[in-house]
């Protein structure tokens, strides 16, 4: 995923603020599960969708305002209930800006674990 | 009400982002209600609430990090379904950094426009 | 300018936020300018930039998650150191969310109005 | 420290986005090192300042609109040009919702780590 950053992501120290980087990774997760046809909004119509359970996130080099960031994500690991995503964030001069794990959880309307459908699983561990 | 600048309510400018200053706003009208005896989230649990229609603002002067903000908030005008108000947010020094006016519409579920609670409408013009 | 809604846009009303059409403005206005030749990042670096002066809002219907969204923007007026853009929001069915202006001036590093350059005028209200 | 929720913290799952707890941390970060006599911006003003080198965070239990939560922040480690913070946060009914833990590095202009002033060290590890 490509992402331009704006003077929206960015703070007065000049580079993009650090939270900002998880709304990246939400939107490359979003597009890495579509490519694999995984549609959110359908698994939320559901009852049922992802939490966010934890979250790592190393700061390697600032990303700055005009900067195109391209975000890459594999699934790293996966269970039933649970799946990990690796990114990796680079700026337009192929720096590493960001690594990050994610950690999601498939739940129900309860926030209760729950076991993924089988497109889901399929589709995560796909390509 | 009064609100301090962060990291996060920046941009690379080095001033508060344009769009920020409208979550101050939501801020100072939430106390300027519940002082008043309105808990949205008692509207909520009723299934019904304000939408904002309509937004202007005016930005007379830029505020910075490290910077304690005061937003004034008056109802200028109200009605049984509606409700204009308008805030002036200064910086540290009582400069006037915003100038602002918000409508705000009561609806239920569906958006439909909807007669306010009588202690709504009466908090509104309250003081 | 196309803009996906992503749970980072949206609020617990089930819409997006109220705030975030300011930042999808604020990438439309970038958009439409570097389509023009302006490049807001060579401007920053010689000192001079836009800042936001006012900002009207009407919200016409919401915008909700997974939503996209198409941000129309035409200059409505401009002189030599301010431009006014129109913009209209609207969703994957055709149906106007917002409609907005924004005026702008030219500023420099003390924010003092300053005539802009050539090519940036003649951008402006090109096409 | 204490933070109230508002509609700009949550997101159409109906809870706190999981990035916005990272503005949360911030603010009670330049609280704590205030309250130690360490004020970020006569740091800036040096052209010094903290960067997060990395975030991990632990979402437990969903905060919601409304919700006033508490900040806890302790100093878990600490060297002449690093400082980790540890957070606990806790909604109005005790219960545990993000557990985090930040690493700060500090750093001249260049992003090149530099020991603290003496003031900075001994203010984080006080009380």
């Amino acid at each position: 995923m490509q992402k331009r950053i704006y003077y929206h992501d960015t703070d007065c120290g000049g580079v993009v603020y650090y939270a900002n980087y998880l709304k990246f990774l939400e939107e490359a997760r979003t597009e890495f599960m579509e490519d694999r046809g995984i549609l959110m909004k359908n698994l939320i119509d559901r009852g049922e969708f992802f939490v966010v359970a934890r979250q790592e996130v190393d700061y390697k080099a600032p990303a700055h305002y005009a900067d195109t960031l391209t975000v890459d994500t594999i699934v790293s690991e996966s269970s039933a209930v649970k799946v990990i995503f690796s990114h990796e964030i680079r700026n337009q001069h192929g720096r590493i800006c960001v690594v990050a794990k994610t950690t999601l959880v498939y739940v129900d309307k309860n926030l209760k674990p729950k076991i993924m459908p089988e497109h889901v699983r399929k589709g995560l561990i796909s390509k």
